[in-house]
């Protein structure tokens, strides 16, 4: 059973409201004497945080991430590793207007329905928050599978859509995606895309996004059969992020406009080493990891928050009205990108420590 | 840890190759005392089994599911039941021309990667035989989520296109889909479908297909955030399935191309009751059902076992080709249909215990 | 959650019951080719199989294992193993006289009380006949700890008290134990028991015994503290079996009248090799293996049915008496040590995975 | 996989090392609006607490227990619930002579070996510091229980043994068990237990203990067969605390020397209420509970830190002497019973909630 734990042999937990005292995270399952560099962990949560830029909320969270066990002098000891982080900028008053009332596309309602009592102080636990943790795992994960996989892996993820203005996936220019505030890897498209977000924020209104993940040199063979799939790993995991919609591998939905005589990878020997035609199949087939470059999409819907007043109801099930008034992201799918990141590393490192225990 | 097994609470344990002398399944974590229908399993069955039309493949298997244990008297006993089905039609010469070479678009290729073997007749573990399973324990675990819910919940799902054929979803007759062959809620479609099939299978080829499921009268609260949310449960399930490359809820990819102030789900009260102004979400609100239709789509890439030639490696790692000349489904999406109900009512009822379980 | 199935990264499941048409197990998580040789593993089953010799219940079951997927050409092939035993001697007559009886001792009035159904007929699940599938999941684990064990990890394993007559420990003679119908690894005491089991046969009483198990060259490192102890799983494996009533390692509640001076195991170097100078911790420091011989010891209580006299109830709350006239054991305790031996390899195997799985 | 998590559907992982800046403990699965004392938590770690008398260790920590998260308004959320304590009293200059050998009896030279680094301030996280977290969760999850059980079960434990004076277990008065520093549940022992520690505590030695835990009105119906029995999760549970060698139920390893005629507990209809006759069964048949009291033993061994000097040997394979100067437990036992309330606690909150999923 695993409510708020993620993982397998390799399991992170975390705990923590959106304006509670602190949120945490505990890593069990670490291999001992792993180098642990809490600075790089602390550059991968920079990315996520939010007050980055104009297109990001100004909610301004230091977000100081803290461990508190699992590491002596520099490197992981095989206990479990504790993070921390502080909460600083509680200002709680933002929502003391909408205290009785479900704001329309959150989880105010359901968390009501379900649990009887509703943390209306930012969405507590359903909130975005949550998965700055998520980035802390991610990143220690990624020094597992640095120390393990040769040639190194390495994931790279970008926005490819935002509103209807996309990319074309062909122009990826992987090192220009740390240099923009939206994780475009493409340059043209950035001049666009602040118009949208910047006429949007105006409106009182917002945009989702679609997100694009590439894995290159994910070894072979990873995934386990019939229900620890890597694909249906990696969805389970996507899937958990906070407005995430839909998720396709490869070729994706597109599919269905392929015939069989096209939609199946093709493969040929050329110096010895196998190669792919095509790549439709994302680098998976039968929920392992063909060696090719793996390739998803997801979807984040457009920020539930918006300035524009909603029809909803109340607690006391009276209809009313709602505007959001605090500091939200005018495209929250932005900032989902260091996440996406960050569980597909920690899927991947699990499932190559699972694929391990069977080496005989 | 659970590489073929599905579930929590109620949990499902697949087993067999397809062929193999049989393939099984043991349920484990069904309450005591519920009736067990064994009829209506094999009608289930038989909606998945192949043979039924010239539509799908012509292997002959009759799917007759026995049960071994777990049943006394008609009704469970709270230990574990045990499914089986012997194969029957174990043609395996078919495949014999195929035994050295990678099939493209199957699992051959990462099979033998990982496992250092790989059983030739027909996909051994990787084969959609498998699913046949599947189906047993979702019509098992379909007569717990009707004992208690009420009104009772309901699962229909049908496929809504084939190629490049879209039936318009607001067409949905439900009767219609158990009426013809493809599992289509609109009749209009029904020939343009046939027609392309036999195109296609005539020219060697194959097509995609992408499924609606449609869930009516969930309970509200279903769900465990952060990371067993129904969205990410079924998301797991469903990518489970074989050649499943993508999934979305409620309006999914194409919320991107809505903006904040249209893409959720405004509230109101009618009748003493929270009526949703559209249902964008799916019927899902933080990873919690919230009453409303639960909607999802998933795309089934086509067929790969197709008849014209294609590239492929041998396991000498030299080039060669390859045509598949066994009887295969022209489009597999179709018999994905059952599967997908069964894994969308497994994950519900196990969502639906534990839920339970916290209930003070 | 795991409720008939047992184990981490691997794991089996059991299903079945005593009358009903077959029992079997499911082992998953097993490594691919690793040889499966179906002999040894019936071999192991049929020394704890029932009618062997005068002293166990003359019970006639054959149990003839067969496995029906997971093994190709005579090896793993990473797949799920299914192992399938049909019953054969179904005399249930002989329990219809007890059908609305609680019999003492027994699992009937909890069984009842929990499931409100109860299978009359020889216990159902909660009958001893599920550990013969434990048997062979032990057996298949063993092969793979052959495997990767060097020097090779042994287990035995014998009776060292029934009722009150004892052997002295430091006599263990290992050849001897599968010499004999009780599993005693002492030549002295074999008359005694003979005596003291059959005037307790003839008496309509029956014996309890108290096994050891030792386990020679399990590699340092196996147990993952602090909730995957090697002892804490040992315990929850060995108190699964069916009568056994405690568990001890190495000295065990002998620990109690020891000092701090004396009960710890000092260790120094000889021939560059660490020497413990003796074994209280029985070879388990921290729930860490130390390298030292694994001890321990369980106690199993005197087979409930019995051909004397006793108050119970029924069903109905009513006062009764009830006596067993079916055959069975007048010591349980001897057949249990094949299946302690099982559980003990089958956790080593789990745990040694875990291990393999951490290593960088 | 659950190396530092325990227990199911309510689970809780604990984090953290002895020297390190603080301990924690995350309990996932709690369910919403359980009214959460904090004050009773802590009276629980109070007698848990080191230098509470002149019979355990002076070392003095307050153990001051805060909740991070998944408490709001005196009542959980259904959130995980985070607990921390920040440890105070490093005092680690106490082990720095010891700090390149392993100390007999203690995890030092296991640690070692698996993990190949340890943590020589204190035993780092096989410190019985990290049972201070299980206490928490342990009176977090009794919360629960009190709420759903009529009449309230309630558990009670006591020391019954220390070196060679053991008490009479009929004379067991529960209202003296917090009345002496001992827990003692016997006014007439404890003169003796004092003489017995003092002078070993002179003699630079310790001593091990037996605790005795009795279960009242602990529901019917607790435990799932066959691998989730109440005695083998207990089992597992009791074992993973810091220096228990052994656990029985009921009569325990003295049931070998009853015969099968008088070691079953016979029964019968007093008042319309079944009555057993006796209690061999420690309050459990087949696994679950029978509503008769559950009764079990364990012993822990003499504190491994005495002062008496010992041979070891070095981390760089060097025979070596050591003593343990520290501040240490005589009887370590002792303290070690609140920590076995705790887990059993929390082991019956666990199957209760289990036990409740499956009511339809």
């Amino acid at each position: 059973m695993s409510h708020n734990s993620f993982g397998n042999l390799l399991k992170f937990t975390t705990w923590g409201e959106s304006h509670g005292e602190a949120i945490g995270c505990v890593v069990d399952g670490f291999p001992a004497n792993i180098p642990v560099d809490l600075k790089y962990i602390q550059s991968k949560l920079n990315t996520r945080r939010p007050g980055q830029s104009k297109f990001t909320t100004q909610r301004n969270e230091k977000d100081i991430v803290k461990i508190l066990s699992g590491v002596f002098n520099g490197k992981s000891t095989g206990s479990p590793i504790s993070f921390i982080i502080y909460n600083e900028d509680q200002r709680s008053k933002d929502y003391s207007n909408i205290q009785n009332k479900f704001r329309p596309g959150h989880a105010d309602y359901t968390y009501h329905m379900k649990y009887k009592n509703f943390d209306y102080r930012g969405g507590g636990r359903s909130s975005a928050r949550e998965t700055a943790m998520r980035v802390a795992a991610g990143a220690l994960s990624e020094m597992l599978i640095s120390k393990i996989t040769k040639p190194k892996m390495k994931i790279t993820s970008g926005v490819i859509q935002i509103g209807n203005e996309k990319i074309k996936t062909d122009k990826w220019n992987e090192n220009f995606i740390n240099k923009n505030p939206f994780f475009s890897p493409n340059k043209g498209i950035v001049e666009k895309w602040e118009d949208l977000i910047l006429t949007h924020r105006k409106n009182g209104s917002s945009l989702g996004a679609i997100i694009e993940v590439r894995v290159k040199n994910c070894p072979i063979g990873i995934g386990e059969p019939i229900y620890q799939k890597l694909d249906s790993e990696l969805s389970k995991a996507i899937m958990s992020i906070n407005a995430v919609k839909g998720i396709e591998f490869g070729t994706g939905f597109n599919l269905v406009e392929l015939d069989g005589t096209n939609s199946s990878d093709q493969m040929s020997i050329k110096k010895n080493k196998i190669k792919f035609h095509s790549n439709h199949a994302g680098g998976i087939l039968g929920g392992i990891s063909s060696g090719q470059e793996i390739i998803f999409r997801y979807v984040v819907k457009p920020t539930s928050s918006v300035l524009s007043e909603k029809s909803t109801v109340t607690k006391n099930m009276k209809n009313s009205k709602v505007r959001t008034v605090g500091r939200h992201d005018p495209c929250v799918g932005i900032r989902a990108v260091p996440v996406g990141i960050a569980m597909t590393n920690f899927v991947i490192a699990d499932l190559l420590m699972i694929s391990r225990s069977k080496l005989f």
